[in-house]
């Protein structure tokens, strides 16, 4: 077992708590600190982690040779500052979603950390929970054939947020999910999100965003908060299989369906096309096992693993970037009324990997 | 009580016997016969009726003066020739979803009734499901409040039909449907419909589409031939309370959910909007118990009404066209790229009624 | 293939029609009659059926030589009557259940049938069902290990009957059931019943039976006819998997979990037991898919296949026979406030096979 | 306000941090300190409420006279020393289920107290839970009408225990909510227990409990360590309505069941009984809206009104000592092979209050 290394939570609000817990309890990791312009609040999160270090200002963070890494948990707006500011202090960073407030900015972010060599990782935390890496696993290994179509919902009864609208708010957990389980990841040319502000409140309320993927499939996504059920649940259907992953069923969170549609290709064209190239397979279903564990506690761990091998992490900052490019792409397309808006690719961003 | 009315089923096929079933057992109708053009088909079909008449040309039909309406079963490319011949017979007409295979033909269809003063009327059976019927009472009064947004899933593994995409297949379901709960019905002024044909099958077997309603609020349907799992969802929110239909819960296929995101229209643009103007009532649920019968009962008792009381059926030749419009629109948007597609509207008609 | 089994459904009451529906249909079997003391219900049906012949008086049907079997479908106490004289007059018997009034009189037809070699079958329709033939299958295969509990629980809102109580109204389905599935049948050694008669309607509306079975597994079924929900679901725990059969949720029937609490027999007495003998496995779960048949089309072929192969029916006479046996214990352990009593066995029932 | 009450938490193993962290965050209560033998375990816990003060010795405490009550939490055999001892120091008591290990400890724990004038309190949590509250006040106001019969399932893949059987380790749940929502408490004549120990576990893992009520009606039980699906699901079944509560179901925890069948009374010896007297009434289902609170900081606030108002505690030592009559009871009978088994009762404990 390597040394430790040594990680400050920069952020004491909502989510930084989250942070310190888990980086405090791995193996991997050593707590170093908690870093907030609040000092109270600060100190409030250090003394229930054990009394580590309270830092009020980030330049003593960084100036620390000690200090290995940063785990960015401040308001979005915030972001682009503080993670520039860390790669350059030559620390690793994990940073909350969303990666920036821009697709710009995000890409002078994942630039730098290419650059030093450092790892940027999205806490993209969906992606590390049991489900979603079993999800992941069965796409790799070919279970379910060429993926025909993906359709996600997320609903409920969710407070409205004063500065972003639904798709901004749920839809980045979606698309983090699809991007991680999608071989490649999600790399569309172009979405269409259509959304409803039926009670004026200034945003949308209700939104779909379509995405065509690569041959011919789709994804769709479908976010609510004025929804009194509570629902998520995701299809992913493919030619030899289709998975479904219902979140709120913890009794059967998977489920891997053998039952497809077959379509004979050499006679598509022929006359009874209807009797003779079209069958179903009723097969069995199938629901594994999930291992319990923490998803943040997996991620504190891929975080590390990532800098010992000096690979990039499983959620790297591209990954934050495919999901602010969509998001961005989303906005366009909800601003013009729900048609096609051109999903912006930054080649230069793969050369420099 | 009247006389019964007469009726003739014209087509023996798939629907036809349910029609022949429902006109032969209800009080207001009295089966006079069993039309098509397939001999051994209709006798079949006439003998388990009661050894009815048997007819193999329209024609004999509509000149039976003893015949009071005819209900039509046959292809939808055939509804157009069928119904007007029957009209101009002087003959009510029922007819299968979808009216016509054009709008246009549908016009035609819904004017000469109009000006014969006939009843055409389309077979939207949902419609007269228990369930569809208590929505429409809900909505109409008043218990919702206003309609924030409408969101219908109709996804099974189904049949990828030879002729039709999964829209044509299946999104007449919910657009009857909401035709029918719709106070003043379906009006969109465009639609937006997106697909995906990733079995390369010729045709959309994945199908969303978005419809706009009035005051920003918003529809959606998604119709999937590819899912393994079987939903049949709609859920109608309101400002005051929303409804949930699960039609596949036998045991409690209507919800009404007293839970609601309210917002203070007045202080929107103010500060501190997060803590001082959105607040959740999370009341009761209620669900009404619904009386047992068959739809297709209850339709053709409407349709002997509308024409006792010389007046429009609840789901009218007009209906049927709202719903073709839609559909039509539909195909355009699919094929433009999911760009939004105008919906139709003809002014004459309305005004001929 | 031989020539079809000619046989004559006798009754025309409630469970007639089905019976003639099937015998009609399948390929084993020509419908050669109905027969019932009421003409004009005996000739409707014989009528759909496609004009079979009519029969009010069972004599003329066990004269007629022709006639390989007999279908009753007559009221219970009329069972042991008509079923002695259709095996005396060397007619093959199905029988609906109950078998008898009495244990004894089903003792005399099981009896004589077997004295005369001839079928004697009860109808026990659950057993073919395409879940309970799976469950069966998945038993005997040995994939759950040894039996540890059976616990069945069919409630509804229902019709409190005026001749029996809700024991004898339900609970033979789940003993027939059981019986099926358990390897060697259902003969426990005695069974305790409690119930309940809240209402005041002169027999128990609420019943629960508990019957040990073999190496100190326990059976128990719960019927109700006062639960305004409905749940008809067995679960079959063993030691190596355990299934659950959920008869509402068409989407899963059976799930087979790979869970089990796994004990070491060698350290039960040491001290630390808790820590060391006791283990859990998480495994997969998994639900076979199940073929689409008419339970009544399976069973009619079963009873053709035991007629031809001269072998004892899968729900013979005997299976009926345990049936009837546990289900008077029952009556006499509810009659006693619920201790434990006997269920008699006959030796030479078994003897004379 | 009066000032706060100040109580000691008495065990810090695996419910003493439950306890610590309500007293410590209510607005009744101050926590005057932990007790523990083992001073580690009791410091730790200390520490986490704010350093609040560690006690090794019970006399400690029981001798400091700002100290108003103590909760116990240590093991159930030590239940009876450390409540005499605080009651004779004059401490209001709360004490972990069950009230002692035997029912004549209890009666005289319950004895002390009531000639002392203090509060003795059963910790039957599951009595404050949000659901729990609003079914005892649906049972209070005559909704349901009177009661016919209540089925309660509690089972899961469980621990087996190392001392008791599942009867004693998941039925006092059950039972407690059993004798919380009942007018006058449960207080059956005697009961019958069958249970099943099919691995040689050397106690029951499959349980079952018949408890015939007053006017016919029936309570059954049913607890179960194997079972590889969770269910937690209580009917109560009245005259007027029937409730049920699927505590698994976040969504839709408690629903009223318009739904019953009537009797009527007046014509139940009449000959045509099935038609005449027997009716449905299919009504509307409802679903409360609950409140979210911690069933322990009710619990902890009804202990304190419990005390101000020298009142007896809704879950008092007299509801503790009811579970255990019929706990000790289920015993008797499980080992008299299912045969009822007489519930003491001692009057004179009614007689002391």
């Amino acid at each position: 077992m390597n040394a430790k290394l040594r990680i400050v939570v920069v952020g004491a609000g909502y989510w930084g708590p989250n942070l310190a817990r888990n980086f405090s309890a791995g193996r991997d990791w050593e707590l170093a600190g908690i870093c907030d312009l609040d000092e109270d609040r600060a100190r409030s999160l250090a003394d229930r982690m054990g009394h580590v270090p309270v830092f009020t200002r980030l330049d003593d963070v960084l100036v620390d040779e000690n200090i290995d890494a940063i785990a960015v948990a401040t308001p979005a707006r915030t972001h682009h500052a503080v993670v520039m500011a860390g790669l350059r202090a030559g620390k690793h960073v994990l940073v909350e979603k969303p990666l920036a407030d821009s697709r710009e900015r995000a890409i002078e972010m994942v630039d730098e950390a290419a650059i030093r060599g450092l790892t940027l990782m999205a806490d993209h935390t969906y992606c590390y929970t049991p489900a979603v890496l079993k999800i992941r696993e069965i796409v790799a290994n070919g279970s379910l054939g060429e993926i025909l179509f993906i359709d996600s919902v997320r609903i409920n009864l969710g407070l409205i947020q004063p500065d972003v609208d639904v798709l901004w708010d749920l839809a980045p957990h979606d698309l983090s999910i699809i991007d991680f389980v999608l071989p490649g990841g999600l790399r569309p040319a172009a979405v269409s999100a259509h959304g409803a502000d039926p009670l004026g409140a200034g945003r949308a309320c209700v939104g779909y965003l379509t995405i065509p993927l690569q041959n011919g499939a789709i994804a769709h996504v479908h976010v609510n908060w004025l929804s009194p059920t509570k629902i998520r649940r995701m299809v992913i259907g493919g030619t030899k299989q289709t998975l479904v992953w219902d979140d709120l069923n913890p009794q059967q969170r998977l489920s891997v369906y053998d039952r497809v549609v077959d379509l004979d290709q050499q006679s598509v064209d022929e006359v009874d096309r209807r009797s003779s190239t079209i069958s179903y397979r009723l097969g069995d279903t199938w629901s594994p096992a999930l291992p319990e564990h923490e998803a943040l506690a997996e991620m504190a761990e891929e975080f590390a693993a990532s800098i010992r091998e000096q690979r990039s992490a499983r959620t790297d900052g591209l990954a934050g970037l495919r999901v602010l490019s969509v998001l961005e792409a989303a906005s366009r397309s909800l601003a013009d009324g729900g048609n096609m808006a051109k999903v912006e690719c930054d080649l230069l961003v793969d050369a420099a990997r």
